[in-house]
This record gives structure tokens, C-alpha cells and sequence, in this order.
């Protein structure tokens, strides 16, 4: 991580980035530079749209800044290992949250889902959007994470690509050495880390789960987590064993 | 976790439990019980000191909860593995995010350490054991994590148990690996789990670190994570390689 610049404010813009491209700011971005970050014209920010790697860019724009004049490539665009984060959502504050440390756990696509014991039936996609993006733009993240609109458990599991490798975990399960299981495990095709409501999953729900394919069901350990707390610890363990936490 | 009533409400109380006893209850747990859970007598909740187990107990009192009658006991007393939680401390509702989080993941200590780019100078330490003690409430924990006064990082390392394992997580150690590494460690003699500012740790407080007996400095990634985030992957990674994750 030595060539991270862990204090240049970094912006996510959705326009192609070149040397020399100019790029208009819209007025919340323009709004958090000039009036949040006290930034103004000639001053250096980092961007970043996902595709284009990221690159140093100076602020322009006589009142306030209203735009971007793109000047060197900082870094590459590299990728995210396949891991979607899939999880019964949760309210509000707590959602936010979740979708922040998912993307700071290097997840590439987070999906609700909704299950029997779920605490909400709907999400705000634009705000978890929102705050995927703020996510990666604080974590030095050069891909945006793929926010997918809430479904059905079931129909989540039935239009899945059943070759990706379904890591769950399941407060039923006696406790057993997840790491072993997930260094053995075959995740070529990508990993789906599921991680039910605090309610638990229904009886009819664990079963439709062990019935797919290459699922593992894992324990994280001897005492009940939170929803929030278990996604980020299912992340870290999936990373270490299969991600790109292995150096 | 198939003993584990996950619907029950758990109280914290100081005072011995045995089949028969009677415990007197302090005015904010009355009020918890009353106000809160809208208990009344008769109600059963169950309670645990942190010594001897889990117990059921009925709850007393004519107007409102003043007392309880321990019934029977639930469950023995276990230990949590020897994993202490050390820690440059952050602010408010970042702090108590963070002394929850480390219960849940079953920290037996939270040690904050004062370092020089620690958000804060000094730490509520009350409110870090009241944080201690609803997280073990909430979460089916049935022991205490002991909650000690902040010291400055270089008189804690002078202080403890060299024997003691010292993982600590810097963003300056190249990605490499972090499950070998744990799972090889030795860590018989406990573990002390580090986790430094968000500034990251000043060069000679590095040096200093480097020159303790015993270190793991492990990389968590190639993306940055945020102190909270960081305090859950690293102990999802010791509890899953060292602690009790291993069934």
C-alpha cells in the first residue's frame, strides 16, 4: 500500500479520464470540495470512475469549483476479487453501515435480500448507492461496488450463477474451524458471502440453502453477532482464504 | 450455539447467583426491566456475573422490577481465550462501536493505548464498561471483558507479558498473507491484538513495535480500512487461527 496517498481527498466522477479531459462538476461534488473540503481553484484532488484507474486532477472554477481539469494517472485500474456481499437488509442507519464496510471488505456487488425473518421490505438503492460510492472514495477503492435492488431469497437462489461458491452463515451450525473449510474450498467462479437476518434464517430457507451446490456453511464461532459485525467478519475470513488478502 | 436462548433478556448482575438466592436490583436495571422490556413479577429473564454461569431468574417487586429470584442455572460458566483488544481510542459513538464490536468478537480485556496520532487524549472509561456490559448482555456473553485505563502505547509494551503474543496491523507492511502467519504463531501464552490510529503509527512508535519479542505485523488487504472495520477483521482472523472460532 506504500503508493496510496491516504490524505488527497478523493472524488468518484462518471466521465471517461484522460489527460488533459475536462470534467464538470455537479453541484453536490462542487458543493463538497469548495464549501465541505474548503478546496478551491488550483487545488489537487484525486479521481476516480470505476473503469479509467485513478488520477490527479485540479480544481477549476472562479466562485466556486464547477469543474476538473484531469492531469496524470496516480494509479492503475485494478479489480476487486469476485465476492458479492448478499445480505438481508437492514434499517436506515444500520444499512448504511453495512454497505460501507462491505465495500471496505473489497466486496465488487452487494444484493439484498429478503428473507422470512428480514427487518425491512425495501430498500433505498439510491442511497445505498450513494454511500457505496462515499465508501470507496474514502478507502482509496478504485471500482465502484455493483448495488443490485432487493429480491427474494428464493429467486436470489434460483437466478444465481450456481457455480459461484455460496458461503452462509448459520447460527445453527455447531461450531466447527471455518478456516480450513474455506482454504479447501473451490471459488474459481466467483463467491457469494450470504449473511442472513439476526432473526436467523426460516427452517424452509436453511434447506433451500444446503440443496445449492457448493455452498459451505460456516460458523463464526460460540457467540452471537450482529448482522453488521458478522459481514464484516465473514468478509475478512473469505479475503484471507480466497481473496485478495493473500498478498 | 444450539443451547443458546437468543430470545431471552440477559441481565449483567454483580452479585453471587445460586439456586434460591435473591438479588436486589440497582434503579436503571428496574427501570431497563420495567420501562423498557415492560417486565413485571413473575416475568423471567435470564442473569449472569461473569463468574458463575447463566442463571433464570424471576423478576420481584409489586409497583415495579425491584429484585430477582434466581431460579436455575442455564448454562456453566466458560472462559474466553486470552485475547486482549488494544487500541488507540476514537471518539464517542466511534468508541463505543468499537468497545461492542470487540465483545461480540470475545475480546477478554480492552486496553487503550495513547499513541501519537490517537484521535483523543483520554477515554470515559464507565462508559466504555457500560458499552462492555450490554454488548455481553445482547450478545450471550458470559463473561466480563475487563476495561483498563488508557496508557500511552510505549509504557503498555514496557508493562506487559512479553510472552504475550503482539499482533498488531500496519498499513505500511506490504500485502501479504495473514492466515499463515497466525495460524503458524505461538500463542499459548495469550494474545495481545493491536490496532493503531487511523494516521497510522509514527515512525519510531513502528521501531518500537518491531522490537517487542513475539510480533506478527500482519497486513489486512490492499484497501484502507477504517479503525473499526480493521478491530473486526483482525480478530476474526486470531479468533479463526488462534481462538475459539475453532470449534
Amino acid at each position: 500500500m506504500p503508493d496510496l496517498d491516504f490524505h488527497a481527498p478523493r472524488l468518484f466522477v462518471d466521465a471517461p479520464l484522460r489527460e488533459g479531459e475536462r470534467i464538470a462538476l455537479e453541484r453536490d461534488q462542487s458543493n463538497y470540495l469548495g464549501n465541505v473540503l474548503r478546496l478551491s481553484a488550483g487545488g489537487n484532488i484525486l479521481v476516480f470512475n470505476g473503469r479509467d484507474g485513478e488520477w490527479r486532477a485540479a480544481i477549476e472554477g472562479r466562485k466556486r469549483p464547477d469543474g476538473l481539469s484531469i492531469i496524470a494517472q496516480t494509479r492503475k485500474q485494478d479489480r476487486l476479487p469476485d465476492i458479492a456481499y448478499v445480505f438481508a437488509p437492514l434499517k436506515h442507519a444500520r444499512l448504511d453501515y453495512v454497505v460501507q464496510k462491505a465495500v471496505e471488505m473489497g466486496a465488487c456487488r452487494l444484493q439484498p435480500v429478503l428473507t422470512r425473518h428480514t427487518q425491512v421490505s425495501r430498500v433505498n438503492s439510491e442511497r445505498m448507492r450513494a454511500n457505496a460510492i462515499e465508501a470507496a472514495e474514502q478507502c482509496g477503492i478504485l471500482s465502484l461496488a455493483e448495488v443490485a435492488e432487493p429480491v427474494a431469497l428464493d429467486r436470489f437462489l434460483d437466478r444465481r450463477d450456481s457455480a459461484r461458491l455460496l458461503v452462509f452463515c448459520d447460527e445453527a451450525t455447531d461450531v466447527a474451524a471455518p478456516m480450513p473449510a474455506l482454504q479447501a474450498a473451490e471459488a474459481a467462479g466467483g463467491i457469494d458471502v450470504l449473511i442472513g437476518p439476526e432473526g436467523g434464517f426460516a427452517e424452509e430457507e436453511r434447506a433451500l440453502l444446503l440443496r445449492q451446490p457448493k455452498t459451505l456453511r460456516l460458523s463464526l464461532g460460540p457467540r452471537i453477532l450482529r448482522a453488521d459485525t458478522a459481514g464484516v467478519a465473514a468478509l475478512a475470513l473469505v479475503q484471507a482464504a480466497l481473496g485478495d488478502w493473500r498478498g
